[in-house]
């Protein structure tokens, strides 16, 4: 596992839970697009696309659908890939290590890391912001809930239910 | 040798270059703190420290010195180390992965490729940028001719001389 990142807890969110999946289901479900779609946005929205090219430089694409039906596409960059351990990808970045122009909403790093607990897994997933005020928004548009439901999601596919 | 980045003519600044001393050699003096000082910033400025941090998510942070000894920090992040063949690292994230604030001057990720070339090195270095007005900042500011000193400098370096 990676030294990288550490959390700064005025600048960071962390949603930590244990969930009763194996942790290579929880990878698959995370890094496989065909089911990112099905989980990945919490309902009522939905995800109505989802592209990943699996190595570092690789393209991190969601589109997100609100209830009315409008898009939110997101494009960033794939960092850091060690299977079944700990995936993370920035929009701070565009694919290929492109730094974004500026003027753009707050850029967040999202690190996911899988951990064996008994039979399932220790799940926490981080954001990564620039400053305490990107902290806020993001925990003001409920990250922790957000996050939270679309774990709860993913639980649901990788049980197939 | 990783599939990125790939270069865009229109956003991208490169320097290519064939340099007659040893790969593994080329690497050292990018890779090692007390020899980039040595070689980073084009006389008559200088670079008063440098520390390196070599894996993905690590700090790279120099301190370039302007002939009237005005100082000139930057720190970047590691984003991917492949041992005498590439590294990319970048000013569009802080180390850890953090994203930076907006505001800051134009960010820019380098990708410094290293391959063997009869008894020298193929010496690649890209400069990668959000969009074409960084990249004529960047040029204006001599990337060609300062990335060029430079690298003469290393050569210097490296040759003991």
């Amino acid at each position: 596992m990676t030294a990288y990142p550490s959390v700064h807890p005025d600048l960071d969110l962390v949603l930590e839970r244990t969930v009763d999946v194996a942790p290579e289901l929880v990878w698959k479900a995370w890094t496989t697009p065909e089911l990112v779609v099905r989980w990945f946005a919490p309902r009522p929205w939905s995800t109505s696309s989802c592209e990943i090219d699996l190595q570092p430089g690789g393209r991190f694409h969601t589109v997100m659908r609100s209830p009315e039906g409008e898009e939110f596409p997101n494009t960033g960059c794939v960092l850091l890939v060690e299977e079944n351990s700990t995936l993370i990808f920035t929009s701070g970045l565009g694919p290929g290590f492109r730094p974004r122009a500026a003027g753009d909403d707050f850029p967040f790093t999202a690190v996911i890391r899988i951990e064996s607990a008994g039979d399932g897994t220790r799940y926490t997933a981080t954001a990564i912001h620039a400053d305490a005020s990107a902290r806020k928004s993001h925990e003001e548009m409920g990250f922790v809930e957000g996050w939270g439901a679309a774990l709860d999601q993913l639980v649901e596919v990788v049980k197939g239910r």
